[in-house]
């Protein structure tokens, strides 16, 4: 299939200084392109004198050989692609970043497509990718669980999943340890003498959401505390919620000493009513957030100890990973990173003397 | 030069399906690569049955021509790049979804680049862009104006600058129209009847501050009222800056109705800061943000009417442009886009009967 997106291109031709390409350098030494290339690359077998002529000519046409004649040559392209739905780039540029970091330094450059929610866009993307022959494909977004596999037909590429899950068990996720997540949000609270603790959280349809409140279960088990159902309040993934849900954990009159926000958002609404209410943070009630979202949580007053997924790490290991992949190796499974808590003011730990901004991990 | 990622590379090399390449056509039909690319894009002089030998082989193999290939002979990569310094994506997605939308019916994709404020680093995502031989650059990030313009040596392609300014006369910049977008904001006020506004904003070395109150200084002007210096604070773009400006305002004990804040952010803790003394919003002092930036303006309370600077179409004009360059037309200067208003509640307008969520250009 030649694509004929060419077809449409062909009026944006003439550019103002023009590019002297491999076929000027073979024309100038009288060889074919075959030869130049392997002549520029000092692969194949030659005459001393006709690589010898081919560099004299590139030389003296200026002739600069790009990635794209050698990567031809090689089938790469030296091109990675990442798959967003995540419109605000809250996630997916320090996720983007790690994965910078990781590619960087192995030349290969990432693609950052945004499929704003739309398979049929998304699809779009992937075909674009595939044509480009990109070296891979990795897939991030929002965390609706778990989502359909990209199609990539018979590409034969690797493809991974970052910071979202597919029905897919042969393929490879690196997830968040919400679970741990929760733990260390919930075992910090505790080590400074909290035991009535709240929970206020988004929908429970969300793994991530079940899972950080499974950690908080867990924790609280090991203490030998109980779970009271009755401080627990799922709802929408918006500030809003947050300062609602103060209104009826007061009117349960169960009593709290922290809540454990599943978000900063939440966090941020829950700090604002209780505020508003006359209730100390964190003297009277100690808070922890979820997902250090600096512009949130730093703002919040007091700035919100918090737990942070580190989607640059995460980044990183993505990048890792699919170099592997590259490489011949074979991932699948979910695998999980590990969080780390930030540590503000919210929680109290500065006035029990505890080291601020800290992260423990 | 030959560039040695290559040698990094050449570990990467067995896939687990092997991609027909060009080569393998070429030995296939017995004829040279260029042969081959001539046969399959139906250019150059070619006998019938040499055209014909080629695409049976390349049909007998499943050789998909692939861009690289096609590129190469056009000296084309069908890619540009955006160069960015916005680590949070606040700006530069909206920004990428517009030139998205511009490029894509051209099958051109955008490479994201995060140059993290470090000019080591955009040096090397440039060399990196023009090693893969993008069709052209665009220039984004922090508005901390004007910036020193890239240099792309004598790779002869576009380069335009997209929300921040350079230095170099010659360059095509396209900014938010501030000034237009602060007339608007004060229009609005004075339209509902608010006559003594106050202006809490950023550091008056951003050009865009300057503009903001200039369009506020002539609106007024225009109006026939004065321009109170007493009512307007620059501080640091923060929220905690709105929030302590309210203060420093209610003790010069200068009469105000209205606020015109200089982002979102600001009018954020202005809000917070209003509520806690007992002033109203709207109804005591009505509030207009600036950057209508969702996540924040629609959190505060009242929900926040405020100034858009219409990033996307921002986007799709410099796609536009782009385009235009590359097709040889010559851009320079500054360029400037209308903002438009987004009302909320805390203007007053829906109180009055006027369109809520609703833009005003």
């Amino acid at each position: 299939m030649v694509s004929n997106s060419f077809d449409q291109q062909s009026s944006i031709a003439p550019r103002a200084q023009q590019v002297v390409t491999i076929h000027d350098v073979a024309r100038e030494a009288g060889v074919t392109i075959g030869t130049v290339s392997k002549a520029l690359n000092g692969q194949g077998k030659l005459r001393p004198e006709t690589r010898e002529r081919v560099r004299a000519a590139a030389a003296r046409l200026g002739f600069r050989p790009n990635e794209h004649a050698q990567n031809l040559m090689r089938g790469r392209s030296f091109t990675v692609g990442l798959i967003t739905t995540d419109s605000y780039g809250r996630f997916s540029i320090p996720l983007m970043l790690g994965i910078e970091d990781t590619l960087g330094p192995a030349q290969i450059s990432v693609f950052l497509c945004d499929a704003r929610d739309d398979p049929a866009r998304e699809q779009q993307h992937i075909e674009s990718l595939l044509a480009k022959r990109v070296d891979g494909i990795i897939v991030t977004g929002r965390r609706i669980d778990p989502r359909p596999p990209i199609d990539i037909g018979n590409a034969g590429i690797p493809v991974l999943y970052a910071y979202t899950q597919t029905t897919d068990s042969g393929a490879l996720c690196l997830l968040p340890d919400d679970e741990q997540g929760g733990r260390i949000a919930i075992e910090h609270l505790l080590r400074l003498g909290r035991r009535h603790i709240a929970h206020i959280t988004g929908p429970l349809r969300f793994e991530s959401v079940r899972l950080r409140e499974k950690g908080m279960r867990t924790v609280l088990a090991e203490y030998g505390l109980p779970y009271v159902e009755q401080r627990v309040f799922s709802g929408p993934w918006q500030e809003r919620w947050g300062y609602e849900a103060v209104s009826l954990l007061l009117e349960r009159k169960t009593p709290f000493d922290a809540i454990f926000c599943g978000s900063d958002q939440l966090a941020r609404g829950v700090a604002d009513a209780l505020r508003e209410r006359g209730v100390r943070v964190p003297d009277d009630v100690a808070l922890v957030g979820f997902d250090n979202w600096e512009i949130i949580a730093a703002a919040t007053r007091p700035p919100l100890t918090t737990v942070d997924m580190n989607m640059h790490t995460l980044g990183q290991l993505a990048g890792e990973r699919l170099l592997a992949m590259m490489n011949g190796e074979r991932e699948m499974g979910v695998r999980r990173i590990p969080c780390s808590l930030v540590i503000r003011d919210s929680c109290g730990a500065r006035l029990q003397g505890e080291g601020a901004g800290e992260r423990v991990s």
